[in-house]
């Protein structure tokens, strides 16, 4: 069965070539017109300097903290001297390598997406369609890169750890590689959530609100900072996101798999996350080649309809291929690896069957997750029409109504993780496996893996998400380089259609963050508790008893710490920005000639000081959340022991979901309900009543209006919210998780 | 040892006694003017109407509630038949006593705090210290019913039902006064808060902002609804509250009391919790009495201190001295009844030092949530100047510092319960109990018990809190009424001094709320536990199992029902706003002689319908999240099972709890934040930065200035978390409690 370790790390390499084409596919395109290349120029200078600075930062903290959980490891676990070297070495060798390959893959994908926006203009000043080609391959570079980079390191890892000879041993010691790319991630979804928002609202306070001039203007200071900060928060950010969950997901499953490898003796329950990934990673490949420029409409084609809309559709048909092909892979993989002859299913029907209906149920719920987002936050539906009715009555209502809808919206897709968990569950208890000696089946192992199967399948469109995501600020980007080198009316149209599209993938890569979150969230639960059993050898691991003082006290610091972490996180926009706020202003103030009357008498104002500050104000910031978020799991299992971490873990884990969605929908919401207004579908009757989005007999209350000015307050206070707070507790709770498997070791050392 | 039965029933007695004298205190007070007069009469019909029909509309859902109960608990419930007809009748019964307690509570207090608003007005044109005492009186006759009543209701009907014979059984029959209460509370909050908010809106957005004109001015139609709400929400509601908070702590504490009367078979463990009670009345009545004219400074004698703050120092020093009696009374009544000679403490330290030591952490407890919520609420410190410099930069900036800060000050008093609660557990798990044959045990009992000791210790100053309370609605009430009926200035700033006054009591009293909440949860999870160990009699029903899937499951469901109930809050004072936005706005356009330029020429509006159109827009409003709450602990509970109820319980506690901090103090800060610039205390220099509060060189950015604009902004999206949303908050998560433990028989049936 060993020899089934090929078809990762083959599948593993072919999509690192499949990413090299893309990038040459799309680096190979035209660069546009000379102003397009200038501004270009501008973006990718000011995000590659970020980056640099900000993975120096990180790679510093990273090195600290290999030494320090080495040391840890070291010192204060069990066993003998050579088993605590052993352990040590592995698990900081593994967490820098998982550092570095998140590194590696968000340096790449963010480098072709930054190339990628230029490219796009120009593309756009042909045809929509081969706009939406280069955009899109220009994003999947990342998504296929993120993926691939991370199965090839769990894969190759396990391999030169011995995991073909001892495979019930390797997945404790590629722990480090997980937690690795979790603290890379923390950093990077901070950082660059600071230094985008804190750019944005520098350059919408003092340039769109206090000078009057319109978005993306040249004349802005902020507009280059604003414009790389779509870069380094959406893209390299959601990447190290989602690069954690798929290393995590692997890693937690192949440690669930030991115990059923125990039980079987069959390699395949190990193996088999790797593979499916594999499939997915096809899967994903083949979704992305069936959009080209032949399925979309040009919009002197498309007779009425919404251009944008129809290139969705494309999008989604992509989506859908994609998540055809990954049940049809999950089954494929469940019949080669989990066919082991001592396990039997309920009712005749194999366990391969089983395994595969549960996988089909993380597939399922991926796609349930994007149509739950959308409802909460597209023009189209209730909610935020009822928020674009509340800014007819002021600011207040419109701040109330929001934040109303975000509780509200917590509510169906906790139902859909709770139906997935559920069911999952239930599919994968149909399976019995053979007793372990030593071991009491207080849970079901069935059951677990069920759920396991669950986040692989909802993890194997994880290429095809990602690329649509990555695809939102290489729009965006687009359709700021066509307005500042001023291009022609029909170009822009072409790009405001991809920039609109761009939004919606964008929120609804992040309903598909949170989701895969939550259910390798319990996945990893289930793993951190076979990790203890390892080490104490008594079923009571198994539980995780809120009715005991200490887990009770440590679930709700969990919960609080959630709660707090927000804060932090909202605070270092609010901290960062006010530096950036006072630039703009001393540069206006300074330089009277940026806003000259006459175009000829204007002066550049000085972009790369304002990138410099967000970059700066941005690293700064980041340290105090991401800190608090490492130190206080680590001191909730030092002092109150191995279970009661496990109980904030879980709690925090809960709150970390429910509030993201809180965040990431309310956020959604306010800007669309702002881009509602701003495509002029607010119409009210001659009482000031609001009308329907159909109905074209009443005013229009657009751009400039009192109503618009309401919802651009919204859209400020979302802002926060919905690209730093929201997209950091997706990585925080992952985190937790691997942080917490990775010391498990020293909680039991000092609570044996 | 079970004639100490008559220290709680005789103490209640003279507690009503007690109450009556401070009403007949307050009734005899002259009553004002003529105009003074006109105005309160206006405010009682507003609000005895609104009383009447709300409690109707909850006494049609109790009778209804109080049927399905029994017919639920007679058909599904184990036992003989007349084992569960004993069940179903007395738990119907105790639940409508409880609901009518709860009631005659709520409206006696609310009489009589109507009653006192303008008799506070006529003592204020005399000395603020008679208008102190009148207002702090008038509030003391609700603290004092509430409480005295909850004492009354518990002790009198454990022993109607058997609880000095067979003291094992009564206190699960019992247990539905502790629903009925919660019950009653659950839609006074909700129909209080919504009523409040709305009437608030109505009278702010219409009044002050369209037609311009001051708060409390007579011209507004809202503004008898106004001072209406401030009765209903915060005087009716929070007296609901804390009458759930008591009577459900001391059914849990008996519960758990019957495990070590098992244990020890003596009856003193059972009868703890009242006598404790009883004690903590007397020590309230004694710091109340401490307050009186002669402690107060005079405005004109205050040589430049703030007479508020001097009259608050008072406040505090009869709480001091309430805690301080407390003090003394836990560890009496531990010396008297926790004496069994079977129970032994560690160090050869008697058991009942050990429970008073545990007690003395509740009342500690309770200071100082007093003095976290300050810290977060008050001018003087940090987080209300970092909203009003927010102010500086507009409306979306002083909102997202105001939710940064929101989700900052859950942690001080999280840590602050979680320290409590660990400490009591710890000083109570130093007492050993004799072991109980059957009985395996898996928790310490004794630390379980000393957290209930902390609960009870932390209740025991319940009434004077609820005087302070009710206090803050009085001062509202006769600043509105000193405006309306036209006083002279000093009058206005004695008025001014005690609303400002009672404007910290208030908030001091929510996070007493939910702090005692908070522990009262703690000891009612345990208690429930207790009843399904009394009908499984498995230790296995002492594991609360986050790693069950199930449990696990319903957790989540719990936390996200905390958001989703809160949204529904919200949303039901928009509701409920809505119409009354309109009427407001359709009075000032009918009858335009309503704000004739002459005063002569004016007609007064027609208040009367405004307070009729909220009081139907609150019911109305109240119904569906009360539904909600209701419903899906019941739902959860049916389908998964008691276990899975339990999990349900603990972590919507703690949503609930850190939740309701957040509204609250959220709200709270605002709303202080708008006071300070109303104060004149924000100052800024040339440059436009803040200046300290002391600092008196700069600019005074007041009233109608744009920070103030958005401070108000703040205010208005602050009222419904504060007032709302965050108090029902309170008492959901006490009626998830006693939800479950009244329908423990029923889970347990469907899943044995």
């Amino acid at each position: 069965m060993s020899y089934l370790i090929w078809i990762p790390i083959s599948v593993g390499f072919l999509a690192v070539l499949f990413a090299a084409y893309l990038a040459s596919y799309v680096l190979g395109r035209d660069t546009g017109t000379h102003a397009m290349q200038k501004v270009a120029d501008a973006i990718f200078k000011g995000a590659m300097a970020f980056l640099s600075r900000q993975y120096q930062t990180i790679a510093l903290l990273s090195i600290f903290a290999a030494l320090l959980v080495a040391t840890v490891l070291y010192f204060l676990s069990q066993g003998g001297q050579d088993q605590r070297v052993s352990l040590a070495w592995h698990t900081a060798l593994a967490f820098l390598i998982g550092a570095a390959c998140s590194g590696i893959a968000g340096y790449i994908g963010m480098y072709v997406a930054v190339k990628s926006n230029s490219r796009t203009a120009s593309a756009a000043t042909r045809s929509l369609g081969e706009a939406l080609m280069v955009s899109l391959r220009g994003g999947a570079v990342s998504g296929f890169l993120v993926v691939a980079l991370s199965l090839l390191g769990v894969s190759l890892l396990f391999t030169a750890f011995g995991g073909l000879t001892r495979p019930d041993l390797a997945p404790n010691l590629i722990v480090g590689f997980g937690f690795g790319a979790s603290f890379v991630a923390l950093f990077a979804q901070l950082g660059g959530g600071i230094y985008t928002k804190a750019a944005d609202v520098g350059a919408d306070l003092v340039g769109k609100i206090e000078a009057n001039i319109p978005e993306d203007d040249p004349r802005n200071p902020a507009v280059i900072a604003d414009l790389v900060g779509d870069n380094v928060g959406d893209c390299a950010g959601r990447g190290a996101d989602l690069f954690e969950s798929t290393a995590a997901e692997n890693i937690g499953a192949m440690i669930l798999g030991v115990g059923l490898y125990l039980a079987t003796r069959d390699l395949g329950w190990i193996l088999f996350p790797l593979v499916v990934r594999a499939f997915g990673l096809i899967a994903s490949a083949l979704g992305l080649l069936w959009v080209r420029p032949s399925v979309v409409v040009e919009p002197d084609k498309a007779a009425g309809r919404d251009p944008g809309e129809i290139a969705m559709q494309q999008l989604n048909i992509g989506y859908w291929i994609t998540c055809a092909l990954s049940v049809i892979g999950v089954f494929a993989g469940s019949y080669l690896l989990l066919n082991s002859p001592t396990v039997t299913g309920n009712y005749g029907i194999p366990a391969w069957i089983w395994f595969g209906l549960a996988g089909t149920v993380g597939i399922l719920l991926s796609v349930t997750f994007v149509y739950i987002t959308q409802y909460y936050t597209a023009g189209t539906w209730r909610p935020v029409r009822e928020i674009a009715a509340a800014t007819l009555t002021g600011p207040a209502t419109t701040i109330i109504t929001g934040i109303a809808l975000a509780f509200e919206c917590t509510a169906l897709p906790v139902l859909a993780i709770c139906g997935a968990l559920g069911l999952s569950f239930f599919l994968g208890s149909q399976v019995h496996f053979p007793t372990i000696a030593g071991m009491v089946q207080v849970v079901s192992f069935g059951g677990i893996f069920g759920t396991a199967v669950a986040t692989m399948g909802m993890l194997m469109s994880c290429a095809y998400i990602l690329a649509m995501d990555t695809f939102g600020p290489i729009t965006d980007n687009a359709g700021g380089i066509t307005e500042m080198s001023g291009q022609a009316e029909s170009v822009r149209d072409i790009t405001d259609a991809l920039d609109g599209l761009g939004n919606t993938t964008k929120a609804l890569t992040k309903g598909y963050g949170i989701g895969s979150a939550a259910l390798a969230a319990f996945l990893l639960f289930s793993a951190y508790l076979d990790v203890l059993f390892a080490y104490k050898k008594t079923s009571d691991v198994y539980r995780v008893d809120l009715a005991d003082i200490s887990v009770f006290i440590a679930s709700l610091i969990g919960l609080t710490l959630i709660f707090f972490f927000s804060s932090l996180a909202i605070r270092a926009v609010g901290a960062a920005a006010k530096r950036m706020i006072e630039e703009v202003r001393r540069q206006f103030r300074d330089t009277p000639k940026i806003m000259a009357e006459r175009v000829e008498d204007r002066v550049d104002p000085d972009y790369a000081r304002c990138v410099d500050i967000s970059t700066r104000g941005a690293l700064r910031a980041m340290i105090l959340p991401g800190i608090v978020a490492v130190l206080t799991p680590v001191a909730v299992g030092v002092l109150l022991g191995p279970q009661a971490e496990a109980g904030l873990l879980m709690v925090a884990t809960m709150g970390g979901i429910v509030l993201a969605v809180f965040l990431n929908n309310g956020g959604g919401a306010w800007d669309n309900a702002k881009k509602y207004i701003e495509a002029g579908y607010l119409r009210v009757d001659h009482d000031g009543k609001m009308l329907d989005r159909l109905d074209t007999s009443g005013t229009v209350l657009g751009k400039k209006s009192e109503p618009h000015k309401a919802s651009v307050i919204g859209d400020t206070v979302g802002d926060p919210f919905k690209d730093t707070a929201g997209p950091s507790l997706h990585v925080l709770i992952k985190l937790l998780s691997t942080i917490t498997l990775v010391l498990a070791p020293l909680y039991v050392f000092l609570h044996p």
